[in-house]
């Protein structure tokens, strides 16, 4: 049975990261998602609570037909203290044979504890990135191409527009 | 579609948790099971992980044939500030409606922050409690027949009687 | 009796807050005044001390001829969790009948929480804010001006217009 | 002007702490007492809020007629390292010029940054202690005559005895 | 070049930490000694300061001829987080080839991560043991002959004596 | 015998900082240079371990001829309390005589302590400061004649640069 990491902030689950997660789904018997900065909410950087995300991401893949036993959905805090916070989040998960990530500081503190570390190729970085996305539902550009459909619905439902509107308003 | 939230340090999960958790599944359509001080691990209070308290309630919830949809598994670091762990765990989880707690700590906590409190009876406490069972753990004494059988397996394989007595040395 | 919790970081207590203060004065019987970010001193974003803001807001109030038993100042640190922030700062304060606050990050987290918000509109903020106040002292330019009498003697008492400089000296 | 720290938890606040705290009223001009642990409530330990600590005294000195300028009611948190905590006191505060304190763990940190304390002589600890205090409302002693009348007023209110015997069951 | 990381408390530094020390020095280039709990001081537990136990420690290995480029002293304050604070103790010292403990919680948090451990034989631990010394220092035991004679000058220079007599004074 | 106290980040360690440490070990018996921000690493601002710092900083003073009990190498964490930072600091490390630091914040708060500060005058700044060397390191300039040999030696051995340019990616 062969099981990765896959950590993230997901705000929002966005089309970028489905495209990694089915590709893992593929590689791997079972995927932990850890969604980050889950202590974080209602503001611009992060404005879905750890809760919502969760939510969301457990919709697509139902959506997708992944079987739930497929993948785990585990919120973590940040501890702002890098090396810990490797393996504080080991500890926090089912064990894993490898870490997979985009993020290179991610992929160091993982090599530097001797973990197996898969270092993925994000998928079309300038179109489907987080930061870009709230930009656009602040703009009232068009956000909704980049998420997965059941992704918008979710984030009409909780007012997710106005939300990030009004947070980020000195940004937007 | 009704939820509900069930905290626990579950060290181990045994068959008062089961017990509590199966009557749950019954009146709840989800259960959100929230493994708490999950940041400690190879301690007497709290000699397993997060990741292994996790795996151990899902293997019993499967052997019970629970559909892996009708819960959710989610680690909870301790804040040690009780009246802010409340929202924080709030805002980590799917939105619930209720907490279902035997501790009254925990049920004032969530009664002073207005939500609805399912206090729950404890089944046949002095026969299912961790301490008791870590005790035993730790003395040779029958553990087994107080846990899943699922769990008494989970804990053969990672060693966990060894561990038990070791950490809890002092105490045995 | 009405209660009303108005938190901020009055860095300095200007203008702008006085005026939201004392229309909270008018409306409610009490009012319970959070400093936020109290555990930042002798930073350019905070250069005065959570002690140092609570003497000149009080010291505001008295020349205003405030009763001392109509508010309640209460120094509050950061947790950097904001969901949990929300409950923390409940806890802290005497029970309270709603919020008062400028800031769309804080009344999403109360909403949250079902809390009452007031949602305040602050007064005139593009003269009265203080990273504004801060760069004048900083630059030489007219900050008197925007601060109670009281509060600008009490800055001079304690040399923070030089402190403010030094803190602040890559940022002027 | 003169004016004395005076930190406690005040779990609740009883007699004994009131001879302190009229005495350090007659001898320095303003007094600040300081909460402590106030991030905790709900615990046997602590089972009051900060918020109802900070009301319960504030009520005392209202009936023993001390004017509301000559006290501070300041709530801090714990953070479990003594000797940061010294210094982060002292800058949550207006300006002191002594520590009044019964605890030696505490006159040592304060001495070991300079300042100066003033041991304080516990009046009759055997009788006026907070643990025994919330022993007595477990068991239904007598806990009324060892606080000031208005302090069981308010514990009455808060169904504090109930409150008690709860959350210290086991230890009742 | 070989390094091994010890990690203890050290309240206070005694003759059965010395022969572990000294064999430790015997069997690798360099020990890296990590004095815990470090951000505690002033308390039954833990009386001396982090500053006051790494003098300790330089004192002894001075006074035993040890060269001061044979040992690293790290103060390391506690995160109370167990599998965190392995990775972050690792962090902080210069790589490490393994790690001597005698203390099993510490020995699986090392293992867990995959690191070599040396499960070390306390040497006498009924005689040399802090929690014991630190009682005879309150009850005007023979501690001086449990700790080497550079300690027992050290702790009289600071009136260590008297101050652990007064914070255990509940527990003398 | 007089110690003074030497903060910084030394991210990494240059010609700026050897210039000062070396000034100072010309004045003082001894020299404490606490590594800040210990628990980070593997960022763009902060690539090096604690570990390795304190490492770059040993190699460079040995290469210099210094003896090894003129200086004490300790790592300390960040504590996000200013107030708070400083006694922790002052609590972890041998007893000091003054502070010394270029570094108005830091000189602020110790004062506000009443400890005695050296105000230090940096040596050139604009040409050795870390956030322009880690710029140099990202774009390929010349980083190298800024830090001593047996810095760039080190940052060779543990390919410092490629780490550098990896983690700052985006700022390079």
């Amino acid at each position: 049975m062969s099981r990765v990491l896959y950590p993230g902030r997901f705000q929002p689950f966005h089309k970028g990261h489905l495209k990694v997660l089915l590709k893992l789904l593929d590689e791997f018997d079972e995927v932990v998602v850890a969604v980050g900065s889950a202590q974080e909410a209602f503001t611009c950087r992060n404005p879905f609570t750890a809760g919502e995300r969760l939510e969301m991401i457990n919709n697509v893949l139902k959506s997708e037909g992944v079987g739930r036993d497929r993948y785990w959905l585990i919120p973590v805090p940040d501890i702002r203290m890098p090396p810990a916070w490797t393996s504080y989040l080991l500890a926090m998960v089912p064990v894993v044979d490898a870490v997979a990530t985009g993020n290179p500081h991610v992929a160091y503190l993982y090599e530097w504890l001797g973990l197996r570390v898969l270092k993925l190729k994000l998928y079309e970085p300038d179109r489907f990135n987080g930061t870009l996305i709230r930009r656009l539902m602040c703009s009232g550009g068009d956000w909704r191409s980049r998420v997965p459909g059941v992704v918008a619905e979710y984030i009409d439902r909780v007012n997710g527009v106005e939300r990030v509107r009004r947070v980020c308003s000195s940004a937007c």
